[in-house]
């Protein structure tokens, strides 16, 4: 029949092959498309809606702490991109370069922003003047390229969709303030919003962010064991600001030059929630991003009353939630797959059984558990298991993280759980940059995530060569 | 003194120079600044939150006709672009090209989109199989890049911000019935958002969009009496849909092509808000996108109880309007001044004399006007003045609107007032396109802004050539 045409087929599952199950969640819960332009990708309206839901939630979070939206150019001038050598040195192997416009070749490249520290440090060398003027805490969301070769949906694409918060400040303490400060916005918004948890702190100088003092990292873990960099905050000290000709009058009249962050998140977020929360079934969204919170299916619709009754639960529940009210003519076998696939909160499910007792029938996606409830009070009742599908979706990633969460004393073992044990290693290091070069050559690909805030003293000397250990590491493969 | 360096400085009168007047009131209201990017801009937090305010009030508007948010690739590949003659035609002059990436040079040149037509109809050839896939209601909010030569801040600069919306049906009424709806959207938008009365119709053949069949428009007229297309939408038939390819099974089972239209609207709109409301003073922004619409001005701030009582009415205000408390050490005077460049719609005055009486002085952005009010039910008269200033702008912007359409039923009345009057001027047409551009040509610059739904039947042959005429056309200069 034409209308099962698009009937919900399976995928591959978890197990069997983590990454084919992560692009067929993608593609089967229509999250995104593959574009022609090489490396790009098309955001879905259900992929998208999902974005809104975040910059909505992140850009109160953002004004709350005062931050102000503004928007840059898209271009930056190559001789714009120089002035700061590290950030260049960072950046230009992966820009693509504008080189004609309107039908004529240009005297000066201008390259797609890859990131915009440039832009808003010219901006605020011809707007800072005073003490007065300080701080500025700017942030745009916007699109940035960065050429990839090998790409993989939301989370490495040549484009992507981000926000980039830049600010410029009177004290170095108040511009490291603000570093940790977004860090931990960011913190916030990963377990409020997004029900995952992660590993925060401070990434080694080998690691860090191009042309900044100190770049800090939220670090959650994907089902897998593997870590996604899933956020960072950098610390710039003047670095830039005195590239850039930067400078105000001070309190003390004197020209001073200003401290300088930036912090940024993208629809890598997206890739995070994924392959954090999903399984199976597919797609697993925490209840606060969800574009459907709650999805309702009539059973037996053709029966008298049914599909009034489920309309006025609709109209009931509509205000407060995002609800959708499947009327359609495919199954309701079928709807309950779907929904599954797109990770779905909640499922309603009203037939005549229930119209007669006053009662509907709720599944939560995220345990497949079902509950008879009262019509009456159902908005309390779903808010309640809204909250409760929130909870558990933390706690169980919360349990991933911390069960493939290992701690290695020396070489052999540190090896050993590289090869066998997919997840973090906590081991010490020495500080010195060979180490984390050999470690990651012999385990093909374990890096150091982060220093974290507080250090789990696991033993004395550095995992890699025995020497006094300065620092705790979590180590990881990344995507 | 140090505090008063930021003094508000006069601005050119329109009557003097009405373009400088334009440069001026962007700069000095904070809405932009230039960049080092030619033909680019920086748009500052103020104007950026008028930006945002717009979008808000748009995107609502779209999804209650049931339109989804996307998002497509920036690059749009050569051959992609090509695929409909009209349409590269129209655009590849205007165009930047990317050559370069990840440091090699590319076997094929990527255009920055100019607009997404192309990526739109891509996507849609993959993903519309049968009718009920139909109807396709996208839109993105995006930046798009068209190579200009010379530039104004938001009316034209090579960059800008916009929607775009890409929709596709089942029949040519339903495409032809969206294209006039999201007209008709656009025009209540202008009207009960902006306080922006304008004049609507369909463009005639050389005015129409590189590539659609009809495109329509609509035309506001500027306090000088200048156009400006404040926004179109367009039909495009068949015609990309042949081109790219899409094809779906109709109910009949039989092949069939769908059609198409897009709109879209963009960052020009605030320059119309500029252009339209604003006065020698500044800015006059309409209540329903101002970042800030009642400014809270102490009076003899430093006696006691004062910041107080100005505290605990903005805490009574700030749930239900966007309020500003200024309680910073700049004289009432220099604030008063800094609020009106900047258009806020009402301002609010509190000293202790007022404190006495339980009252306040309200200021009208738009006439001037002073109110003194009691306190008790401040949030009732606020909105009722908030929604007076709303009306009197629409009112003052019709009478402009009106006052500055001539009619002309001669070449030489027609010359005449396009020397002596700056506005519309309505005109029979014959339809040939060779009078479109020997009017152009006589008067330095008018033309046709469109064919409107309801013509007056002014005479009864060509204003231009003295043949029959076919229709009446608005005519006028534009930015």
């Amino acid at each position: 029949m034409a209308k099962q045409k698009k009937m919900v087929e399976a995928i591959t599952s978890m197990e069997e092959d983590f990454s084919k199950w992560y692009t067929d969640v993608c593609r089967k819960a229509e999250l995104m498309d593959y574009a022609s332009t090489k490396g790009c990708m098309i955001i879905e309206p259900y992929g998208y809606a999902i974005w809104e839901n975040i910059q909505h939630d992140l850009d109160a979070r953002f004004k709350k702490v005062g931050v102000q939206n503004v928007y840059m150019p898209l271009l930056i001038p190559e001789s714009l991109l120089q002035k700061e050598k590290d950030h260049v040195k960072g950046f230009a192997p992966e820009v693509a370069w504008v080189t004609e416009g309107g039908g004529e070749k240009l005297q000066e490249r201008l390259c797609i922003r890859p990131t915009s520290e440039t832009l808003f440090c010219e901006h605020y060398q011809k707007v800072i003047k005073s003490w007065r003027d300080l701080p500025k805490l700017y942030n745009q969301w916007c699109s940035v390229l960065r050429w990839e070769k090998t790409t993989r949906p939301f989370l490495r694409s040549s484009e992507f969709l981000w926000q980039e918060g830049h600010t410029m400040h009177e004290t170095a303490e108040e511009a490291q303030e603000l570093t940790l400060r977004m860090l931990h916005v960011y913190e916030d918004f990963y377990r409020e919003t997004l029900a995952i948890p992660a590993v925060t702190g401070i990434k080694t100088e080998k690691e860090k962010f191009a042309g900044a003092e100190a770049t800090y990292t939220i670090e959650p873990m994907m089902h897998n064991g593997v870590a996604l960099q899933g956020g960072t905050s950098h610390y710039f000290g003047k670095g830039f600001a005195e590239s850039y000709g930067i400078a105000f009058t001070g309190r003390d009249n004197k020209l001073q030059t200003p401290y300088q962050t930036s912090w940024g998140v993208s629809t890598r977020m997206i890739g995070a929630i994924i392959m954090v929360h999903g399984d199976d079934s597919g797609l697993v969204l925490p209840p606060k991003v969800a574009p459907i919170q709650v999805a309702i299916v009539p059973i037996a619709q053709h029966k008298e009353g049914v599909l009034d009754k489920c309309r006025s639960v609709y109209e009931k529940l509509c205000d407060r939630f995002r609800v959708k009210l499947d009327d359609s003519d495919q199954t309701p076998g079928w709807k309950f797959s779907q929904y599954e696939m797109q990770g779905v909160p909640l499922r309603l499910e009203l037939g005549p059984k229930d119209m007669e007792q006053n009662q509907c029938v709720l599944v939560r996606r995220d345990n497949g558990e079902k509950y008879t409830v009262s019509l009456d009070g159902l908005e309390e009742t779903i808010e309640k298991f809204l909250g409760d599908v929130h909870d558990n979706m933390y706690q169980k990633a919360l349990k991933n993280l911390e069960e493939k969460t290992y701690t290695a004393t020396n070489l052999n073992e540190f090896l050993t759980i590289a090869k066998e044990k997919p997840g973090f290693i906590k081991a010490m290091w020495c500080g010195d940059e060979a180490c984390e070069d050999k470690l990651k050559e012999l385990t093909g690909g374990v890096k150091s995530r982060c220093i974290p805030f507080v250090e789990d003293h696991v033993s004395d000397v550095c995992v890699c060569c025995g020497k006094p250990a300065k620092h705790m590491v979590y180590w990881g493969r990344q995507y």
